[in-house]
């Protein structure tokens, strides 16, 4: 068993990787539910539906949301009477957010939720919200404090981040699949996917019993970078570190990790910071961590299994 | 200032006509709730979104639902998802469910919800929800009770019915932008539109402070006939008067109004019912009630409220 802590688009690529050469069901990841919110009256968890979206091959790659062949006829009708437009929604996505909403209204938990979702997508990998209870990300900003899609959609990411706050985080529990994984003794790893530290991974460490449970856990834990040659993949990975006062580096994601983590997956294009990594006490390996094609994702995906197996729990300091 | 109280397709058809001849905003119309429903999270007002599609020129006249030029994008993939789709939804239709949603969830009350629709839609008629409370249609059949939505769409009217009940209604408030109309010294006229007395109008009426207010106001109240040479126009009327073990003609839903009402608007091919409906100590006048094209519809309104300004207030009995 394997359990994954994963954001967005990169998160949902290494989670394919991950799921074409695991058993998918012993496969748990718990998704980012910072970016959540509602929205036209519907909950919208963008990260787990794009994961969804990607494992069940229906992920619009080009947009990184959404689906594919999508058209937009709620949307066009919204934009014509006056209505909140500016978070796109297609007419299938709509479709996935009215069936959320459905079960929401029969009384299902975020859990129970995603159970249903996987089963109608045809996902056997068992991805789940990390936490039934609302965490939302607060962007602290010299514009005052931003809901993230206020901040991220609503003003394209441009306020420069003097913070952030995960508000609900500290008394939400961590969802009872991702708990019941990490006390799992046939749990081999902990893999923290190359998503946004801040954004995407941040909001998931911040649930209290998330820390505890990963610190009581007898599993290794790795986490893959998300900076490739002193840039982002994709998103504002690297602005907030600029913006937060950090060098932008895979070594500088690994001391924000800090502790917590006992391996880290360097790109091979960033071999120059194997030492300085070592030096922090994490046993380093390198790969070829860009997904342009699907096997890139299965690659890195066994690259990173293979890794994780033969790391060593770091003994409490 | 005229009150109308009004429930589906014919109802809206007369609202039509009477925006059309009188100042659209000195109309306020108080439309049935009975039949609303949360579908897939969504509220649904089905006789309020008919009236506001045929005054905004937008209704499927054939239907006699939704909208014309209707897209099903979002139901197609309900469908393939094994979604809740017995219940049909078009495309535009969701965005005005949505927009509805995205006001509840900033705290609107139904009336204030009518109010920005009404504007989004360039209707001046002052249509809205008869309460801002939820008053639900229960039809009591042999398979038992069932929401209103569940025997009218779920089980096409088919079961008998042998009784109705208005969860709520005893409760309920009647909404401010009708209260303060009935109270209004200018105001002229109630009329009972010719919708369904039982499902459309009955739910308004079961409203304890309607009655009430309805008794106080100094203006006359007027039904237009739903009913046209023994037959409805329309929907389960017919029907349901028989499984009520009533008569099916105008005269019995004059009877059934009772001291409620001071005039009927009785059809031309009914004079023969006259005679028994001015012996109820109803005033009777006659007129085309069969609204099938726009002039119907406006002809019918200006003899409907002509007639209602001559007719007087009943001495209490």
């Amino acid at each position: 068993m394997i359990v994954c802590l994963s954001g967005g688009v990169g998160g949902a690529k290494l989670v394919r990787g991950l799921s074409a050469v695991l058993d998918p069901e012993a496969l748990v990841v718990a998704i980012n539910t910072g970016d959540d919110f509602t929205h036209l009256g519907l909950e919208i968890w963008p990260d787990f539906d794009t994961t969804l979206y990607t494992l069940a091959g229906l992920a619009n790659a080009q947009q990184g949301w959404g689906r594919e062949n999508e058209t937009w006829r709620v949307m066009e009708e919204l934009r014509a009477r006056d209505g909140e437009a500016w978070f796109s929604l297609g007419d299938k996505d709509i479709a996935l957010h009215l069936l959320r909403a459905q079960l929401r209204h029969e009384g299902c938990t975020a859990t129970e939720i995603a159970a249903v979702l996987r089963q109608r997508f045809g996902v056997a990998a068992q991805i789940t919200p990390a936490t039934d209870q609302a965490v939302r990300t607060i962007v602290h900003t010299p514009e005052g404090a931003l809901g993230f899609q206020q901040y991220f959609v609503g003003r394209r990411a441009e306020p420069e981040v003097r913070g952030l706050t995960f508000a609900g985080a500290e008394a939400a529990r961590v969802a009872p699949t991702v708990l019941e994984a990490l006390r799992d003794p046939a749990l081999e790893a902990i893999i923290l996917a190359p998503s946004n530290p801040f954004l995407s991974i941040e909001p998931i460490l911040a649930v209290a019993e998330m820390r505890s449970a990963l610190g009581a856990s007898h599993a290794p834990i790795v986490a893959v970078t998300p900076i490739i040659g002193g840039a982002a993949v994709k998103g504002p990975t690297a602005k907030i570190m600029r913006e937060l006062g950090m060098e932008i580096s895979a070594a500088a994601v690994c001391r924000h990790y800090g502790d917590l983590i006992d391996g880290f997956v360097l790109d091979e294009v960033d071999a120059a910071e194997q030492l300085s990594i070592e030096a922090q006490g994490v046993t380093c390996a390198r790969a070829q961590t860009l997904m342009l094609s699907e096997k890139d994702k299965i690659e890195l995906a066994a690259n990173v299994l293979a890794f994780a197996r033969t790391c060593l729990k770091r003994p409490p300091s």
